[in-house]
């Protein structure tokens, strides 16, 4: 596939996933004590919005591009007869969705040949969208405010933002140390970030987002954001991070080899 | 005062706070380094907010209420006539805030007699208002969505969603292991929250907020909307979170009775 037709098939993925934040939003901030007909089983809002937007998405991707594949987090892999696949987190950030923090995010990204080569974030409340082509450049759009993503040029630990969703990521001893090693000499480091972080890397607001326990369909959407602006998204060795588990992105290639050193050192 | 005064006050204050919100707006996510041509000291565009929506809510103050009081995080406190007083913090999160993430507020409350009677958050990105009056009510605003806040009746912690600011907050082996003995029985232990946290809790989406080193500005305009919506709002022991310090929010009595317990137990 060719560039042009990369950024077409962006185009209309954000079409898509914008049309179905308004699913997200009729659960969003919605009672969690809600009537359940069904029985003893609690009503869930977050797995029920998970399920309708997911089944939204495929239904338009497969109009669009019925050859595709798609992987998502709720109905799993579709195989499709070429190779390229869309990548699909109907919302990340449950744990905000549910707790009402408007910065969880509905993710879909496009991978060729198994390469992330575009992606987008959408948080339908705030009316926000972080979209990149891995070779080509990210934008955020809000309304009429449309705007080039940018990484710092931040190369010192010392002088970094890191954002991480949880420290409760960090399962073993060793990964939590490690993690603790860059945090603790950072500028800032703030926890509670989701999503979101990696787009406010990608805009140039942070530096670093360390995590663990990551999903393929947590973190592939996002590297094409910040690839296009100008960061890193690997593995904690430096290798590739569409697999997910512990990934380190980071705002341009110097920050990023400095905090694998620092991760890696006993 | 009587509460239809209070209430008009209180109007008074949100149209002063919205109004200010634009001045927050120019120097949230601005590029940090920025040219700076006053030399050597780093432009700090958290500051440059703070202090620019500090002076503007100050004077307009001022031109409305004449008599009272105001403590004021930049400018300290400036003696009233009367026994009212305008408590105000203008960038609530200013972590969040120089990282570009939109759950900063600007917190304005009103104490009479050194009582906390009314307050309000402002978050000017998203373009929410969160309000209330300590006896009679607290509401929510975006645009045209208004509507009133009413916090949960979860009554145990193990079926609580807990949000604190940053695990840093407890400095203390005492505190944080205080911490440690709810977070690790509720439902679902956030961080990354700042003021956004106790609002949270005031619109039923969150049920406790627990935090330590607060100063009376980070939490007196947010214990008015707390107690408007049900919820209660004490220091460790039980007593008046007014000057802040360690603070406990809660949906209701009985799930702050029982996290008082929990935190008391060695």
């Amino acid at each position: 596939m060719d560039r042009a037709e990369i950024e077409r098939q962006l185009a209309v993925a954000i079409d898509i996933v914008e049309e179905a934040g308004a699913i997200a939003l009729r659960y969003f901030r919605q009672p969690l004590e809600v009537d359940n007909k069904a029985g003893d089983v609690a009503f869930d809002p977050v797995t029920a919005a998970d399920r309708e937007v997911e089944a939204q998405v495929r239904a338009r991707l497969a109009e669009h591009f019925p050859d595709h594949g798609i992987l998502g987090e709720e109905e799993g892999f579709t195989a499709g007869s070429n190779d390229a696949c869309w990548v699909l987190d109907p919302i990340d950030g449950t744990r905000a969705f549910m707790s009402g923090m408007p910065i969880w995010g509905m993710l879909l990204g496009l991978t060729v040949a198994g390469r992330p080569v575009a992606g987008l974030m959408h948080q339908p409340y705030i009316g926000e969208t972080f979209a990149g082509l891995s070779d080509a450049g990210s934008w955020f759009q809000r309304g009429a405010d449309r705007r080039e993503l940018q990484t710092r040029a931040t190369d010192k630990i010392e002088d970094a933002v890191l954002y991480c969703t949880d420290p409760g990521l960090f399962l073993e001893t060793d990964t939590m140390a490690a993690f603790d090693r860059v945090a603790s000499t950072c500028k800032l480091r703030r926890f509670g970030s989701d999503c979101y972080g990696y787009c406010l890397v990608a805009m140039g607001q942070a530096d670093l987002v360390i995590e663990d326990l990551l999903q393929p369909y947590d973190i592939v959407p996002l590297i094409p954001i910040i690839e296009g602006a100008g960061g890193i998204v690997t593995s904690r060795d430096g290798g590739s991070p569409n697999d997910g588990g512990f990934v380190v992105a980071a705002a341009n290639r110097e920050l990023h080899a400095r905090t694998l050193d620092r991760l890696s050192r006993q």
